[in-house]
């Protein structure tokens, strides 16, 4: 559980195969914040990489599938949370883990293509999904030791405001700012029933 | 006050100007979600509009300036709130302002197309800051009766889940939904101390 974007379980396979994809992947990352989503053909990838484009195709049948992969796969920060009992303590950290993950420009950069792509492309749009589902359940699990399970709806009022800032707004979520979501995060918990899901 | 997205004050000027204006963003309206944001360029909107590209260029100096207004200037669709008194009413109806502004497929395109030019395009940048100012001035306004005025962070710890739910996590933003932001963000206002920012 050391990738900071909650990535589950890497695919197994050849490590042959596991080097060709990290590294085109490390160099798709220190491509992606220069040339911007649309200059990252698989022709430069390719050429920067020293690969086939043929071996890309293979790893990533679309572009939806790489980005996904460069958003979920950032560069181990070191900074996922451990499971915890407190509440708390787990969302604060698990905050900061996003935070620091989509600073990462190949991150933030991927993150916003596929989420503009996902109105037209419908491989981004699963791979958006996809993104989410998979957030969301390595939170659940960071939470296992405390013995709440929050609902997909909590999870959006926790993570909300984070990305909106550094996104939408485009300003700096200071410490504080994380504390200022967590807490009122919590009072929804604290007057939840079962279920606590909002439909 | 009826623009949806918070349009404070529409440029005043020469009413056919202002027709041609209005005419050339009711014809990129409705060619932007067919042909998306890459798709949506001059040369195609002077041709369907029936202007020449010199008056494109001489109302929007770039495409960001452009996006900028089908964001803040969607159709009206008659859902922009009235000020008032009770806090939780005003953010209720706000939020659900956004929502269906935000659900106009033209602003919706738009809005994400700006969001991830930012990164690599100051003009998207600068616009993407003005659209969340402009959305935060107009949202104190319809407060003023209230006798509160909100700081920027909690602006964002309002807004942050609904655009969240609906571009990150593509889902439907229910009423429910809606309440149980309200409810979270509440609390944030009743343990103000003042200031209240969290820098």
């Amino acid at each position: 559980m050391k990738q900071p974007l909650h990535r589950r379980q890497p695919t197994p396979g050849n490590p042959r195969v596991q080097r060709t994809r990290n590294r085109v992947l490390a160099v798709a990352r220190e491509l992606l914040p220069q040339v911007g989503p649309s200059g990252l053909t698989y022709a430069l990838l390719a050429e920067r990489a020293d690969v086939t484009r043929q071996t890309l195709y293979r790893h990533w049948p679309t572009r939806a599938a790489l980005l996904f992969d460069l958003v979920l796969e950032g560069p181990d920060l070191g900074t996922y949370p451990q499971p915890g009992n407190d509440v708390r303590d787990v969302a604060t950290a698990w905050l900061k883990s996003l935070r620091a993950g989509v600073s990462v420009p190949a991150v933030r950069t991927a993150a916003l293509a596929v989420t503009a792509q996902a109105d037209h492309d419908p491989d981004s749009a699963r791979a958006l999904v996809r993104i989410s589902e998979d957030r969301y359940t390595g939170f659940n699990q960071l939470l296992e030791p405390s013995g709440i399970q929050i609902s997909e709806d909590e999870f959006t009022l926790l993570y909300g405001p984070v990305l909106a800032r550094l996104f939408l707004d485009r300003g700096q979520v200071t410490d504080a700012f994380i504390d200022a979501v967590v807490t009122q995060w919590l009072t929804t918990l604290q007057h939840a029933d079962t279920p606590r899901d909002f439909q």
